[in-house]
Formats: C-alpha cells, sequence, structure tokens
C-alpha cells in the first residue's frame, strides 16, 4: 500500500538524519497522497540506523492508522491538523534542530535579515504563542497544529511561501510541497536561524531587510519569474 | 567475572566516544550488579581506541578493586557514593561535554527551557555549590558524590526525574537505569545545555517553560501512561 | 573547448564544498581566460555531487552564453563586471559561508584584529553599503558587482591586496589570481570571520590590529620578501 | 639523520592536523634532541597530506639548517629561543585553532575557569603584551621568543606547569616533554579557549576557581602524588 510513498518518506527521514538535524529519534517526516486522503509517517521512537521504508505508517485525515505494525510518530496529530487546512502542502518535518530550537525557547521569530532567508522564506519565519494549560491536557499536538494556523492566520503570512515555523518553547516545523522540500526547507531553517544568531551577536542592533531585496531573491528562485537553476524548484 | 555488565560498560564508553561527548580519556560509564553489590568500571586514562571489554575494572560498593589488572577510574568513588544512595541507578556517566562544563563552571544550573529539555529531565539540571577546601583535601570524589546528593536533597529532586548534575568549576554527571541510559541522558544534557545556552544568546531574560509543558512532554516519554515510543524507554 | 579551464573551474568548485563553505547549491566559482576574454563558471542549481566538468558554462565579457547545455550561475553578472574591472583577476567564488553572512547581514566589515587575517588580507574586509531599490530591480547582479568596485574605489582598496567583501544583506565575495586561490581565499574569509565573531564576543572593545603586525604578516606570505613557504604563493 | 626523532615529529603534525587544529598549513610541531643540541621542525607551507617524514628540516640551535631539502617553518626561531631558554622542553606546537585566536585577539589570558583546564594548566593560559614596531621590524620570529620568555618571567609562572601561551594579536603556542605531549596541551588549550568563551556567555562575571581545586587537579595528574591513569602521564 503506498509504496512508492513510503519510499519517498522514508528516505526523506533519512536525508534529515545525514544532514544532522536529527539526534537519536528527534525528528519525522511525513508525506501525502492527495488523492487517496493517506499520510505516511515515520513511526515514532525508531532508531534511523535500523528503520526500513516498511516501517513507514499510514494514517488518514483524521489520524487514525490504516496500516502499519508500528505507531506512528507521537507528533502525526499535528502533521494531520496541517494536512487538512493546507491543501498545498505534500510533506511535513518536525526536528529539534539547535538553533530553531534556540529561536522556540527564546520566543523569537527568525526575523529575515538576508537572502540566504529570502530565497526560500518570503518573510519573518514566525514563532507562535505558548499553548496554554488547557490546550497543552485537551488535545497537545492537535492544538499544536491548531497555533501554527491561528499565527499564520493572525499574521496573514501564506504558508506556502513562508514553509516553516517555530512553536514556543517546543521548536521547528517545515513543509514544502513534497516531503524532500520540507526536508530542504528545514536545512534551511535551521542554517538562517545560526545565521541571525550569530548576525545579533555582532550587531544587537540589526533590522529587517528591506522588502525589495526579500522581493528579489524570492521571486529569483519561486514563481513564473524564477530565473535560479536549470527550470525546476531550488 | 560479570563478563556481560563488562561488555555492557565498554559498549557504553564507546558509545559515548562515538558520540562527541569526549576527547582523549576524558570522560568514564560504570555499571552496576545490584544482585551481586558489584561495579563495573572504565580503567583510568585508557585511550577508546585500544579499550577492550576485558579491560573494565570490577569494584565492591566500598570502592574496592574486586578485580582488574588495570587502575579503575579515578572517579569511582563518586560513582560509588551515587549507586549507595540511590538504589534505582544502573549507570552513571562523567564527561567534560563542553556545554554543560560550562554550565558548570558558571555555576549556574540548566534551565528547563523548552521540550527538548522537558522529553528526558523533568525540571531544571541543577548546579551543586563549591566544594570547600576541606571537602577537596579530605576525599574529594567521594565528596564529589556527597555534594550532589546533597544539591538533590536541598531541592527536593527526584535524581531518577532529573537524571544529571552539573558540579560547580567541574562538569557534568549524568545516569540512568543502565549504562546505556546515563550515556542517553549525558548527550542529552549537552545537547539542551547548548541549546540553552544560544537561548540566552537570542533573548537574555527567557525564563523556564510553563510546568504544565514540562509535564506533558516529560509524561509523554515516561511513566504509565507513556505514548512516545514503540513501548520501550525513549 | 577551455576544457583545461573548466577542469579547474569544475575542481575549484568541488573544493568549496568538500572544505563545507557550501551546503545544497549555495556557492559558485568561476575562471577567466584572459586571452580569449571568456570566463567559465559553473552552471546554475545543479549538486555537487552529479556536477561534472564538462557541465561548466563559457560565458564572454558581456555575460552572453558562448557554451554550454545549461544556465551559468544566476551571480554570472557580478563576476563578468569585476573581472572586466580588475585584469589581475583570475578566478572568483561566491558563498553563502556562515559567520561570512552573518557579518554581511549585520552589515559590518570584517576588521583586521590579527595575523591569521593580516597573512591573507591586507587589511579589513569591507562591507558594501545596501543596493537601492531602483539598482536591485534594474540590474541586481550587476549592480551587486559594481557596489564592490564603489566600495573598494571609495576606501582606496587594492582588491588584490584584500581579496574579499561582504556584500549588504547578502554574503562573501572572494577572488584570486586563479579559481584556486579564490577558494583558498573564501575558505580563510570564513575562518577569520568566525574568529572574529568569537572575538568580540570576549573582548566587545577590541580593536584593529597595529598596521606593522598587518605590514610584517601580509609582507611575510606576499610579494618580493616574502619568506613564507617554499616559494610559491601561500 | 634523526630518523626516529623525525618520524616522531611528523607524526604529531599529522596528529596536530587529525584533531582539526589546522586547516590548510597553519600550524607546526617541532621536536629537539638535546644531546645533539638539533630540533626538527615541519617545512614551511608544505601540506599535510603530501608531506613525508623525510620532509622533515633539521636546524641547530642557532636556528641555521643543519639538513633538509625545503626551508624550515617561518616560525622556526620562536621554536628555538623557547629550546633555548628553558631545557626541559622537548616540543614545542603553534597553531592558528580558533578559539585560542580569539583570545590572542583580544588581548586576554585564558583563566583558569574549571577543572578540565586545571588538569593541565596549574594557572591561567597569559597573553603576551604587543610587540612594539621596533620588535616587529627587526627579528619578528625571535621577538615572539622573547615576548613568551618576558611574560612568563615577569608573571613567575613555570612554563612547564602552564605549557602555552597565546601571543597578542597573533595566536597559541604550546610545549610539552615530547612532541606528542606538546599536540595534546594544544589541543586541551583550544578546547578550555572554547569552554572559557561560552562560560563567559553564559556568566559574563564568573571568576578564576579556587586555588585548592586547581591544586588537586593539576596534581592528580601530575608530580610524584599524581593518581590518574596508569602510571604514566596524562
Amino acid at each position: 500500500m503506498l509504496s512508492e510513498l513510503k519510499e519517498k518518506v522514508y528516505e526523506a527521514n533519512m536525508e534529515l538524519w545525514r544532514k544532522g538535524m536529527v539526534i537519536y529519534t528527534w525528528g519525522n517526516v511525513s508525506g501525502i497522497d492527495r488523492d487517496k486522503g493517506l499520510v505516511v509517517i515515520k513511526p515514532s521512537g525508531v532508531d534511523y540506523d535500523v528503520m526500513k521504508p516498511e516501517d513507514m505508517v499510514v494514517v488518514d485525515l483524521n489520524g487514525n492508522v490504516v496500516e502499519g505494525k508500528l505507531r506512528p510518530s507521537s507528533d502525526t496529530p499535528t502533521h494531520v491538523v496541517l494536512y487538512n487546512k493546507y491543501p498545498e502542502m505534500g510533506g511535513v518535518v518536525h526536528t529539534h534542530s539547535t538553533h530553531a530550537v534556540a529561536f522556540a525557547q527564546a520566543g523569537k521569530p527568525i526575523t529575515a535579515l538576508g537572502t540566504t532567508h529570502a530565497d526560500y522564506f518570503y518573510g519573518d519565519i514566525p514563532c507562535t504563542r505558548s499553548l496554554t494549560d488547557e490546550e497543552v491536557h485537551d488535545a497537545y499536538e492537535v492544538n499544536t497544529g491548531k497555533v501554527i494556523i491561528e499565527t499564520f492566520d493572525g499574521l496573514g503570512i501564506d504558508p506556502m511561501a513562508v514553509p516553516g515555523v517555530v512553536c514556543k518553547n517546543h521548536g521547528p516545523f517545515a513543509w514544502g510541497k513534497t516531503p524532500d522540500q520540507a526536508v530542504y526547507n528545514s536545512v534551511v531553517m535551521e542554517k538562517v536561524a545560526e545565521m541571525a544568531y550569530i548576525t545579533y551577536g555582532i550587531n544587537p542592533s540589526v533590522e529587517r531587510e528591506p522588502q525589495y531585496i526579500l522581493d528579489k531573491h524570492y521571486f529569483r528562485k519561486h514563481g513564473p519569474n524564477a530565473y535560479y537553476g536549470q527550470g525546476g524548484e531550488h
């Protein structure tokens, strides 16, 4: 069942690991088959070096397991909430990558300071508010998804143009049209978080880059007038 | 004698090295056989790349060598004091991992700032007071163990819920139900120390995460209602 | 056509990658054949692990593609502007290396603080002004080259003695007599940027090193009285 | 000639490289045969991956080349000044390791903040004054050695108990009884410099560790009452 998507999601999880975004089992990637309405996700707490494509778990858009011998990632409900809300998302990633977590812990957005950021994120990467005690007790992972939606709605941000967020006290989620692209965006988020941290160390009063530089670099790589690369994305 | 435990302690020491927690010979892992009341520990100052399982040293709960051609780690008395006090400990680790040492040198606890921390440490990782001149001269390694106990007693912390400490001016100790778990916890401690350091750089006035987030994440992974993973720990 | 230069430019691009200066496709190296007035440059957005020497693209000094199945790097016009202005340049590099980008984002020069810097850069590595909205819309990559020239002209710096720059909000360019040397200088720039960042963390009020130390170290390695090495550069 | 010492000095240079203390050719190790009064040192500017034991250069205690097809390291006169002054030194190392350079650039000693430091350096690692314009022009490398001696004499420090220094605006030198031990000490210096830098980031007002902790840890590893290890040094 969905063996091609399982292979892709497995490969995306392994790529996340090879890129140093996760230690131990601290990350997960999912992908969706929009036609069937089914999500494929990493099993919970399985080591990367023994994981196989057939270990991937299939869940439906209510978060119920449809196939799989293993439990899905405990963050599955967050992924499902995002897929239900945003039809353009094809892959979602959660990590505890160091610098993105630090911004989440600091409760600060990753401000757009340069073209490395602008090439992939069309504006600041927002930080959600804290979940309330009730939200955490009630349905933590579902509400993590909901507070991401609330953040993007509240700020009027298109999540496909700013494909990532840091969740207060928690860490980053990223996404893309495919599981691969979601992984790519999570690697970029970690790198621009590191660059932003160092930048503040050099110049604490630095401000957001001008909008016209954001426009230039983002649209150099995205949309109908993109001229970076050989015709595909990135 | 205790060849299975020697193998486990050896493997845990090698894992500590592979995870980059130690350079040269700057770390040690021990494990205990509670039935026999015997501790197996790394020999002192032996290089990881030549060390073998049979080099592990066996000591009793008075710290006397029972078997072994080599001297045990000079930190053995600290391990022994902890094993005597805490019957649930099955493994103890000491390292000079960079960021945990920096918190020890700074004389500061590693405050619980996010879910990465909460997943494994149910509250701040405390920092001991300095040992006095007398305590250092008298029985340094024994008193290092005693000041750890004093710290946990004084703050009313369960050491199995907060499986690590930084010793003022010195560095981290971590522990767990097994030598493997002790190593795991020491890797997590180094990572959350690094994240905390970067977080303070981004937001110097950041405060401890809310208690209900600590509760949620810690008990998602530990205790009877844990739902992370496939049924085991981590 | 230009197969030897293509091989050199290819090798220089691979070296940039091996030295950890780039992730994904975030960097490019070019080289010039001064006799023919032709520039060889990395294709845009091609992964390093599949790239081959014959993928290199040939452009003339007006920036027009002369040979190549792939599109040249989107930064090609910046390289071309620099080659036209500075006849001694034989290779140009652009990266998004972490600490050099942070200085670019901070809008600060990399001040000459020590002999590591002085060995390769005879003075501060300058930071350009921001491009204006018009300059960005009009001809972004050409104007990036022009603002580099404006910066060196304005400060009276010889670009062959200070073979690199950070472009405000963007990142570093470096160059040299050959593509290899340009890569070398970009690695040095990243390292001295990292050292400068840490130095400011230790002593925020640190000032530029004395001119006579700059003179000593720079001329120990460069020019007719150099006595470092075995007679060649570096 | 001196083929055994050449092999040792070669191996120590390679170890320095493997430990990540140097990029390109930015470091050198020497060793001395005290009976013959001859120093063996790395050639200047030769890449580590092509260097062979027979490339090592032999100089006498006046700094004159006695044997070798290649030029010796440009820092040779500094090594020679130190060997002439301190009869216990058997090996000397110079690097541009990142954090030690940052302390040199900041003009600050690496203060003894914890036991990692105390295990190998019995007190602060001092920072020299700047050389004067005359000293730099006159005989730069000789005067670098002389200012190291002036620093240790002025502070009354035994260089065998504090086997390293940072030279203002320049970088670290370390030494030991053998070339191997000199390399070991230079790796420790870089690590304690990194730890000190992070410690100041966590607690800017941190002070030197108590003398009795310095005493305890230093003499646990050194001198007649040492009890760390299996009977040798480290």
